[in-house]
């Protein structure tokens, strides 16, 4: 297949490395040069303009957030330029209302639009590992199944509108907050009774809780080791946001998103926008008196 | 070694015929003769009172709740009848300060007191795969070690305090009920928008979720199958509520227990009391409005 | 002095009448013509366009809400044709976020802008007797000022800065949907223990909350009487929601305003989002299983 | 009448001198001597036991909570020595949990049991200005309603089972606790956004708000001044643990109890649990990282 890829954060660079390794032809574009070089070595072609992306069978994108969108002329005037029935694949974690928006951008255009935000972290995106969750009209999700494919080891399709998939990442993304929220609280009760987080830990990570969030983020926590940051707190906030404005839109109360927003202002307050989201258990630990934690 | 059981649910009479056949002597008496006789026919002898129980090494205990334990009159009177240096063995999920005052209630008296809840269902106190989360004097311990380690796949022994076991109890159960409110919310948000519930499950427990909690208690969500009860919310609701009894006493809030516990009593007030717990994801539905889930 | 007033509500009329009376000039627009009749038989001028009320001293307008302001023009194309030096008292309650973008509107056109939005209800419109919040440059405030007093019996200049009279206004309104919440779970309490709800609240606001908020609310809650409404819940939910955008913004926790908000989503999904915002009160009485209330 | 009176704290001896003066005669008792020799000035009898004070007509106890209910005796033993029909009138703020065992012990021995207590500080209680939240078998209401009246300029009789007194009571101090919340809440928002708490809470208090509770309250958190306690924040916390278990024991879910009672714990850990209980709006300005506030 012929497609082009905008965005080459950290996340972009590995998933294009594998496509191209798959054999598709890749034309990237990014707005800071630096990445774009190594991409070329492996043979992706380099546009000068975001528009040479869109001339292929699909644009793939992998944008930070929806001011992002925006700047680069997704959301609307290089889609003008658009060869015709490019399907857009947007794997950016953005709300539900852009996602609205942007199928809609796109309808009107004649071009297809799927959203196939992923779970997984850089290094999973390297080692192709990535949970690729899509949703759009059938056709157009089946046009780029084979690059989902090579990027995922899991492409699971959750619904013919596109904003779905975008909710089911939202929610995806809430559960892995709340999860880090549990852990805080637990933690802090536990070390304020005197018993060492790290056998709380382990026990309960090798039973009940034997999953990768809780054994990776517990760590994190009992070690109050939140640097170098795999997911930066302020992303996981704006995150929980979404899940709230998803929330608000579908009338869907969600009290333990608005509590664990309210913890990651505070957290912010505290200055840890920077640090590992798993950073959000400081603020349960500091309510209780305890060290920096 | 000789040791004496009392409280025979279903959980005690899986414990009791695992520790026979491990080869111990064991004395068993139950408020209701009922499960005695099976557990007799294994080799246990029937006491007449709950004072035969403690003439042995040690007793252990596993009733329901804080009232039982002082009808049996182990938190005085039956005490003082018990063998000199007898250590007891409390299973039963108590609460922090009902601890402290049983430890003093030994003491005062000579007697050893070590707290051993238990994490599990009667079907892995069967296999005997419980996981014992063990606090106490350190030779107290290690005299009834044998014993917990036929009853449980893990002993881990948390803290010299016992109420230190009862905390780590708690705070455990406190982040499964945690989970439940979580994955009640996730799967309302995804319902109302139009995601089969069924798919979001299996996508995130079988990546980032893939705990046993999320998988068991998640599959009773999306079925909307909350009978027969494995373990019932009017019990959750107890254990909630000591986990904000121990946040009182160490001073730690604990916001989500707050919410959850709150959850908990609309549950009762809806009639959910006697199902499984997981039923507390019918409050996050209900709130948004969506069938009786 | 000659103004302009757009958005002839039952707000905008009573102030209308009231300038009229004073004996300033107004030319009046309304999107539906039907108030405008009642205002030139005052003697307002009735205008055939927006911009015509932009060629006086001032205009003033009393907007439902954000996207009302677009739609009239008054975030840009319409201000184009303002009469050099004219000042824009925009009486709406809309989020800090628009009146900062609203203040750089104006500031780039050489014109005024100053926030005014105020505390009263129709009746105290009609009365002259609003509260009114401004906020914008001293130069701006002053001259507007004779007719802010015509308006209100008291105006309060809370900052020079006009986001500001939006943010006092929105804390303002927090505090009113936090004292309907609090009354509706005091009085869930009471009534479930058996009390009647006429006694608390009779006794409670004859004392320690004397104060009108709680006398009006609490009557209407306990009479269970939620129409006609006085201000509607859903215009009561998306003031809370902006009270959270500029905790959001401000970085300032607000997890009162988060739990009211979560209680007016719960409010709406009842079908409760025409009656009057008193209505919250019915989520906590049902929460508690008490009938409709 | 001849009455007894144990309990001479702060408004213990303000209740007692405006009971003599009213003509009644007293008989006092207290655990520490200090306060007994003003009243005896006035004319009170000192008694040398608690028993003595129950052998009039009616007994009143103001006693600080449940603990020191039971030393005094007034649970039980003391109880046995009393006059035939005499009425118990118990002042203090306790559990409704507490006052149905109370009204047991009294209704076994043949006593009469009254709950009243009070809304006001000791400066209400002198002036005779306390409001008398009382509530009891109709003939023991109506036999110390002589008494209660001169202790109060008011004398609400709310219900026939004693619990209920002390439930509108705890509802009532829920309530002032939520106003405090509030304010907390509302005013860290306009502190960081720039505007002078001082005007937001003039503006608010002399209208829609002018109630005692937000002017006194709102006056000290604008002046950050939390010393000498009108009220300690720990018993203010103490009061908001008695509503989450009322709600409790009558199935009411109280989430803003549950939030304001968290917060007390964030103020404890703060080391502001002497100062008076508004500081428990230093926590909402804490979190938005306000200074002392």
């Amino acid at each position: 297949m012929k497609i082009g890829f905008i965005g080459l954060g950290n996340m972009g660079q590995a998933i294009v490395a594998n496509v191209l390794r798959a054999g598709h032809q890749v034309t990237v574009w990014n707005r800071s040069p630096g990445p774009v070089a190594a991409l070329a070595a492996l043979g992706a072609v380099v546009a000068k303009a975001p528009a040479e992306t869109l001339q292929g069978d699909a644009v793939f994108s992998m944008l930070a957030n929806d001011a992002a969108l925006a700047e680069v002329g997704l959301t609307g005037a290089v889609l003008d330029k658009a060869a015709s029935g490019l399907v857009h694949v947007n794997m950016a974690t953005i709300s539900t209302a852009l996602a609205r928006q942007l199928t809609e951008a796109h309808r009107a255009r004649g071009l297809g639009y799927v959203a196939a935000p992923v779970f997984g972290r850089p290094d999973a995106a390297a080692a192709a590992k990535l949970i690729v969750i899509a949703a759009g009209a059938e056709k157009d999700v089946a046009r780029v199944q084979p690059v989902l494919e090579v990027i995922g080891r899991r492409v699971a399709v959750v619904g013919q509108v596109p904003e779905q998939a975008n909710l089911f990442k939202i929610a995806g993304n809430f559960m892995l907050a709340a999860a880090i929220e549990t852990l805080g609280e637990a933690i802090a009760l536990v070390r304020k009774g005197g018993i060492d987080p790290a056998i709380f830990h382990e026990v309960l990570t090798s039973s009940l809780f034997a999953a990768p969030v809780y054994q990776g983020y517990g760590a994190l926590i009992v070690a109050q080791k939140y640097e170098p940051p795999g997911f930066k707190l302020r992303l996981g906030m704006k995150d929980a946001g979404l899940a709230l404005a998803a929330g608000n839109e579908l009338q869907v109360p969600l009290p333990l998103a608005s509590l664990v927003h309210d913890h990651f202002i505070e957290a912010m307050v505290a200055g840890l926008g920077e640090k590992d989201w798993a950073a959000l258990a400081c603020v349960a630990a500091a309510k209780a008196g305890l060290s920096p934690a």
